[in-house]
């Protein structure tokens, strides 16, 4: 299939069709070949006036916490209202095991035997940044496809959260109603990145679950005291809110998709859907030229050779770390 | 005064000469001529192998939490145990302000009037990542003219904590006895970056100040269990502790100073004081790299040029973020 007949299948295919096209244009995004490379490039730009239409939803929360059954019955509710729904996922393990797990077909069994949803699951190799790259990309293709809702999940550990935070309009953290928890995340960096946090299983310890409620929400409201620019206190922004549900027994999902939605009309009216979008896209820019810029940095022949010297000489207190940085950027311009 | 010359005044001069020596030494590598930087480098590698001896303190705090008083006292006494007692800052808004107040002699009437100490302020120009490199690289001359302990002092606001946490080997942060502020710590990452915690001014209300260190305690366990590596749960590692002070009343020197001596002696006979520095060292150098890349792309003629552009067409989405990135990379390397 040409990049062409991709570019068409996607936009005007039918469902088989466009099923088919999606895959293929995925994988060509996928490739590391240069050839490819400039060929995905020239898709993406095609596709490009075609995306932007869906609500990217970002879903974190650790293994356990009941993450699949919670996005299939999402995914279900979502269906039922008429709107197309993509699943995707950035799994810091696959490239270590090789594939991934999240975002396996075989886990969302009834969700992914429609035709209004779309899985792919996690890239499964490269750096976190390479993974995420093709997600956000994938993204795109989704998009361009005409999905309404791209759900893109990943587990609760480590910067992968950063990274879909980095690409959805919206933010939620699903946790267990364990108050202790949050410490965890606050810890971590996430809870302030969170538009929305979920106490899922909230049938187990209904007690527990109210605690976890009060004690989440007081710590967003100290966070947000100084916290995410998109959380400020004033006009009519965003307060991150805390809600329970209980994914198993299909409880809660409306009024999760109510609290998304009510984010999604005020983000879009205050313009902070298009500013938070705007910046995403920058900031992504930006981290593809560090990467490409130490990518070629590390491979240039001079430094290639001089730096295991100097990265001895550094450690051993030979050479001080910045009269070594600039050695080494001065061998890269010669 | 020639770089010789004050090589040989840092290292062999008497109090005066050394002192003047230093002066010229920092200002040198402070300055951002060509000419300087490669006289700077010269006489860096020739101080690099007297360095090292010091202890290297890091030092944080909010604005009122009386840092500079503690500093004083703290400084005052370890002159009386004969050591010599240098006394650096980062401090982030000097760059804006144009002048430092951290580390301004008058702040610290007694301890700059001693011989023994070499009070210098923050640097005042330039982004954090290059005060943090003038501030490592004054630090590396106090050692060689023979300090026995480097205080680098910060404020407890942002990346600057960071920077003080990557070049200290005990990284120390003051708070006030209200058991609340340590939610704002964690959340900014820096909690789980202290070895000790000290709650200063714990005469003003003795309560609350017990109240902060149970809570302070119990946080740093939790966080813990997942975090620093330097802060490991078996064999003779160090486990962070929280002690009570007032600096005001002279009260808590000696047992600040139990505690920061009890780390040393664990971090040295573990290993861990070594590994820490090298890993200083080297991620110092990595990134002082990034940046050097990062402002040699932002000048190149071409990028210059098509950058402007670029950038608007990734907010307005008329080009894939990726894409964007690619197209500049290449452009580089035309």
């Amino acid at each position: 299939m040409t990049p062409e007949q991709m570019q068409d299948g996607i936009l005007h295919g039918n469902a088989a069709v466009q099923r088919r096209a999606m895959a293929k244009a995925i994988t060509l995004l996928e490739s590391s070949r240069a050839d490819h490379r400039e060929q995905a490039d020239g898709l993406l730009t095609a596709l490009l006036p075609h995306t932007g239409k869906a609500f990217r939803l970002g879903i974190s929360g650790v293994p356990g916490v009941g993450k699949s059954t919670f996005i299939e019955a999402l995914g279900l509710y979502l269906i039922g209202k008429g709107l197309r729904v993509a699943v995707l996922a950035i799994d810091p393990s696959s490239s270590v095991s090789g594939g991934s797990i999240l975002g396996d077909k075989t886990r969302m069994e009834h969700l992914s035997m429609r035709m209004e949803a779309y899985i792919r699951p996690s890239p499964s190799s490269g750096t976190l940044g390479g993974v995420a790259e093709k997600t956000r990309e994938a993204m795109l293709v989704c998009e361009a496809a005409g999905y309404d809702v791209v759900i893109i999940e990943t587990v609760g550990v480590g910067q992968s959260e950063i990274a879909v935070h980095g690409m959805a309009d919206m933010f939620c953290v699903l946790q267990l109603p364990n108050a202790g928890d949050d410490l965890q995340a606050i810890k971590k960096g996430v809870m302030e990145l969170a538009d929305l946090v979920v106490i899922n299983k909230a049938d187990i310890d209904p007690k527990a679950a109210m605690r976890a409620q009060a004690q989440i929400t007081s710590s967003l409201r100290l966070l947000g005291m100084h916290g995410n620019p998109d959380h400020a206190t004033h006009g009519a922004l965003w307060q991150p809110r805390v809600i329970q549900i209980s994914a198993l027994l299909g409880n809660g999902v409306d009024d999760f998709w109510a609290a998304v939605s009510s984010f999604r009309d005020m983000q879009t009216a205050n313009g902070r859907l298009q500013l938070r979008r705007e910046k995403q896209s920058l900031a992504w820019m930006w981290e593809r030229i560090d990467f490409g810029l130490k990518q070629a940095f590390r491979q240039h022949p001079q430094v290639k050779a001089m730096l295991p010297v100097l990265q001895d000489d550094v450690a051993a207190g030979r050479i001080a770390a910045s009269t070594a940085a600039r050695n080494l950027l001065l061998a890269q311009m010669q």
